[in-house]
């Protein structure tokens, strides 16, 4: 029997959360003094008087969470965030659409960070300080926040991890779920602050640094200026962002590390191995295309394009500082490609993330010995471990339903009316967490002519990326609802 | 050690048995009375006097054939067969380029259909009949060929015969691989008469039939027509056509079952269902569409359209009664995902066969069990028997490669200045063995406008599919020439 009332119990306490982070939030509303103050008064009432209710009609049930009880609370909670998290957009009229709203909200807690907005600079600071909030709640995970400040999850909380963050291979920080979920906020806000002074350093607003910083470490991409990064034609900001972003898409847990002064274990792990070392070299290519082709003035400029759009589509940020899709064909193609690798486990980035592909290429590596010597054992290997053959067909099964989610959802783009570049694009941006995408909806254009059903469904989409495909899709199956 | 000797050997007869074929086409030649006939028996003397030279030389080497020697003789018969092959098309002058020669013969051999012609009808019979039959060579494949007539290579004849059809679930006709190849090839025969005389009933001349007989067999697609099968506008042809391509890209054992009766091991093999299936369900869609959106003027006619394209592509065969590039988005962008899907294991159709992409999609489904269950042992089964994870990690390992050469394959083409949609259209036809692509090279144009270095790697790509990947990428990598 399925304990709905955890679940509530869970949708109401994480409410109650939500709400306060707006009560955060009406205090810039409130310095800056513009229209969007009470909204925010209001939505935060809204979500205290339900999840109040919530929380109260449904404390006495048993705080066991089970399997399914998992996959539902987090399919929910990520629902719910982005239903109440559109209530100051939409009730201050400055996104007058529901569908807009919600596709702009969960654009945001997911970290996608694809926008239909046309003047972002016309917007109250409040309203985009909120936008970038809640992209920086979004990055490290809900269930991640709240395992660190609720203590009646700890019972269930490995579960919701899982369902949350279900990388392939689990690198337990801790054993302890609680005190992992904290460590991680902990480091997340370090990094925050960090990025911030720097950018203030950089001649960067307090305000436009602060929300950029929440942006960058929650690979989100959300700017305050409707030209992006691209508005700040500094190169020491775009190092800064550049440094940031390439941070924000490597293991947590590694940073853990190095801040701890374990060094080796950083330089061992073979996923960051293979992530440094993919950006270093599809940099360099892109950066010697970008000069020899004109499409870039100078080396330097060849360079800092380079390493920003790539670091940018590898961690699923989507910033941009140039629009790609007018770079030579080539580097287009290359762009479009890094939509498919994505960030570390354990990141804040979305997409099939650099464990997976890792696992796939070895794998692949590994069947041309075995077709050479069929009956010998040559097991994939990863950070010197053997990887079961559980975890072989778990990548796989990622992998094809992931592919799948893409072609289907090209044919639904397609039907309106968009063509094979923009259906592609879409779909791998949002389903990535990416940002931009190509054609229509590439890095110098928005999401706003998407039709309204487009927008919910693109908003599926990257509730699903965000979810690492499995949860969502598992919610759709029979089989999960049988008893 | 590896041995030179009997891969010199294999070529040697294999090269008498291409000038057989080049004598064979000199009696069409010659019966039309057209320029091209004694370039034929120039071009089946050279293939005699090296054939014959190679032979004898070697004749005395151990006729043991072992792994290594299986793979290198199997990439290089389809190599020499094409560098052989291309003779009659330029010493003849109809394709005077060099390049243009090898990769219509390539593309022949391999039954992808991808032409460099812009006036097919302007070239003499003798031609076309050879263009034909290259395709119906090589889509039985070559070494099915040769184990069929040559005893010689019965010793390490299952070698190859794995080499050149390394499908993931062998499924043995019979012990003997001598006999199993000269019983595919029986029903080959026998299937293309039958096909020829029905053409012939619907109006087409005796040397047209043949010749599409020929390429609809081998699900070759080239056509004596420029305008494909476009060119007749008989509804009877077209369903004959239709017919024989479902045919040839089923699995040649069932066929072998039915005519000996039995029946229920077609109706029962899971393989045929899902194809069978497949091709039912998308041309329905498809007709519906075309139907609605006005891309064919009549119910019969979006029927037949829908089939006619479903079918060619879906058994990589290739041949055009409609420019679905010309069709509402939503349709070229189905058509384009059927290139990825390609005919069943044991049929003359390329690609990545229905078996893997089902194998794919069942293990994908299981996973979803797995999750919720993950103590339970929950096997991937196909007709009725468990799949080891050996075979799952095989198929995996297949779809990572196809997928890898057919994005650093784009890059490639993208260099020779192609957009995203030229370009991947063309690697998903050439390494698909399919024939027309997107843009630029679409249905209604044809690949001569495509760079020499371009040709020559979109030759290698058909190769690759042909071979099913593995062969080819084996030979490139270092381990395979450790001892």
């Amino acid at each position: 029997m399925l304990n709905i009332r955890i679940v509530l119990l869970v949708m109401g306490l994480l409410l109650v959360v939500e709400g306060a982070f707006m009560v955060l939030t009406s205090i810039v509303a409130a310095i800056y003094g513009e229209y969007d103050l009470p909204f925010f008064l209001w939505s935060a009432l809204i979500c205290f008087s339900i999840g109040g209710i919530l929380s109260i009609t449904n404390y006495k049930t048993s705080k066991n969470i089970g399997k399914r009880e998992g996959y539902i609370i987090v399919a929910m909670v990520w629902l719910v965030f982005s239903f109440f998290g559109l209530l100051p957009f939409w009730l201050s009229g400055a996104i007058p659409s529901f569908t807009d709203a919600f596709f702009e909200t969960m654009s945001g807690f997911t970290t996608t960070g694809s926008s239909i907005l046309e003047d972002i600079e016309a917007l109250p600071h409040g309203i985009l300080f909120w936008r970038s909030l809640i992209q920086w709640l979004g990055g490290m995970g809900i269930i991640v926040l709240s395992l660190a400040i609720l203590p009646v999850l700890g019972v269930g909380g490995m579960q919701l991890f899982v369902a949350e963050v279900p990388g392939p291979v689990p690198d337990k920080l801790h054993p302890r779920i609680a005190d992992t979920a904290k460590r991680l906020w902990v480091i997340y806000v370090l990094y925050t602050v960090v990025e911030t002074i720097l950018l203030c350093l950089g001649g960067m607003t307090l305000f436009d640094a602060v929300c950029h910083s929440f942006t960058t470490m929650a690979t989100g991409g959300y700017s305050t200026k409707q030209a992006s990064v691209a508005f700040y034609d500094s190169a020491y900001i775009q190092y800064v962002i550049i440094l940031f972003m390439f941070v924000a898409g490597a293991n947590f847990t590694l940073s853990y590390s190095a801040l701890h002064g374990r060094f080796r274990r950083v330089v061992q792990d073979e996923e960051f191995k293979y992530y440094l070392g993919f950006v270093v070299v599809v940099s360099a290519v892109v950066a010697v295309v970008l000069f020899v082709s004109g499409d870039a003035p100078t080396i330097e400029q060849s360079i800092r394009d380079s390493l920003f759009q790539v670091v940018s589509l590898i961690t699923t940020t989507g910033y941009a500082t140039a629009d790609y899709l007018v770079w030579v064909p080539t580097l287009s193609i290359i762009m479009f490609m890094l939509m498919f690798i994505g960030g570390s486990a354990g990141s804040t980035g979305g997409g099939i993330k650099v464990v997976r592909i890792v696992l796939l290429l070895k794998n692949a590596y590994f069947e041309l010995k075995r077709l050479i010597h069929p009956n010998a054992v040559i097991p994939v290997r990863f950070n010197k471990k053997a990887v079961s053959s559980t975890v072989v067909t778990n990548v796989l099964a990622f992998i094809v339903i992931y592919m799948l989610i893409v072609g289907v959802s090209m044919i639904v783009m397609s039907i309106m009316g968009y063509d094979l570049e923009t259906s592609v694009g879409a779909v791998a941006t949002c389903l990535g967490n990416i940002g931009p995408g190509l054609g229509e909806v590439g890095p110098a254009a928005n999401f706003a002519h998407v039709p309204a059903f487009g927008k919910w469904f693109l908003s599926f989409l990257m509730l699903m990326g965000r979810l690492e495909i499995f949860t969502v899709v598992l919610l759709f199956s029979p089989y999960f609802w049988k008893n």
